[in-house]
């Protein structure tokens, strides 16, 4: 049976501008993968709501789960959890476990609960609060889509506390083989590998070293045998 | 007038498994902004045809330009430059031109112009080349879709040869005040600063760094007098 599919969303226009790099979807990507859960796809998209609305909907539509990456903060551009409620037809509110999270650290750290940082418990009905043990400011799951913060350490942690929710597929086992020869030359007899063993992937990734052309040949599957087997004969191809 | 518009896509599995963290994307969009050219959305998509050709299709209707990395090298997995000719219902093949630029290549490095290499001179037609001054196997662009390598120093070197003849906006214009103390406490203000000025974009991207919380505020327009006013505004309000 094929694994689970999901899709992710990063939000912000810091992305799109090349002022921020991002580092989530790096992070999710690989963590998905130990989990046998496949990435399917990604989307960048700016601090525009309809465009969020419209994209939520349709990777929601698309595949199994979908998870998201910024605008959860307490700043005006900050519309995730709105965009969300809308996508799904829900209302969004202060909602009072959130807030009670957020009044019992800023009574602790003696920062003042103000309007801005109230708007951080604004969550959509029906949703599920995710833990941030960072920064407290909870994010929240609505049907099929896991909604959490662009901060990276904020964002692993609250990968690390949905992770055992999700239900996984076969972990996907991985084996490389480095050849120093340019694509052009392994390209042939690749072709064949792959196309004997189609129920695996066979991935080929070009590189340059010291003026040098090689490739990592990478070979994906659930099936460990299958894996081992197709390994074998690579090696052999290009011994 | 607003900026013109463009999208990327990033196209490979090897970034969707987590195995590569892609580099592509960020480059692109310092250049893009630099020229003027406002990156609009993101997609990376696998190695899958159909998922390919849709999303070209989309993005290229859509957006004013379409810019995608990856798959054009010589080996099975290498299927972009087919899934474009496709998206744009033209016909493909190996291209005089682009044969020319291998042979030479080869000819001289001593090494066979093989079957798998004459793969990378398959051209859709009716697209325009676009020089690697790397390792000589040419990008292509087809409408307003610009298909570069995936190996980042080609990419750069592709998006250096084309960035001359990409019709730019203004350029925007962007600075920024780091301002230690939490998003919550500055959000009100902020949000009055960004209504005030709302012909330019106010974001506000927290950090932590040794345990205290703060923000970049970056403020970004294309009129500079501006830019100016609201940054000697934001900084009076957080003096």
């Amino acid at each position: 049976m094929a694994n689970p599919t999901a899709a992710m969303l990063v939000i912000g226009d810091e992305i799109l501008s090349g002022r921020t790099r991002d580092a989530n979807m790096h992070y999710l990507a690989g963590e998905l993968t130990k989990h046998g859960i496949s990435l399917a796809e990604v989307r960048i998209v700016p601090d525009v709501a309809s465009k969020i609305v419209e994209t939520v909907q349709g990777l929601s539509r698309e595949y199994g789960s979908v998870f998201t990456s910024g605008g959860i903060g307490p700043t005006h551009d900050d519309i995730t959890a709105d965009c969300i409620a809308e996508a799904f037809g829900k209302t969004i509110g202060v909602r009072d476990d959130a807030r009670a999270l957020l009044q019992a650290h800023y009574d602790k750290s003696g920062q003042e609960f103000n309007e801005a940082r109230q708007r951080m418990a604004r969550i959509p009905e029906g949703a599920t609060l995710i833990e941030n043990p960072v920064s407290v400011a909870p994010g929240f799951v609505l049907e099929n889509v896991y909604v959490m913060a662009g901060v990276p350490s904020v964002f692993q942690a609250m990968v690390a506390s949905i992770m055992p929710t999700l239900t996984g597929g076969d972990p996907v086992l991985s084996q490389t083989l480095r050849i120093e020869r340019g694509e052009g030359e392994i390209a042939g007899p690749l072709a064949e590998l792959a196309a004997t063993y189609s129920d695996l992937s066979v991935g080929s990734y070009p590189y340059q070293q010291n003026g040098a052309y090689g490739a990592n040949v990478v070979i994906r599957g659930t099936d460990g045998q299958r894996v081992d087997e197709a390994m074998a004969r690579l090696a052999e191809l290009f011994a």
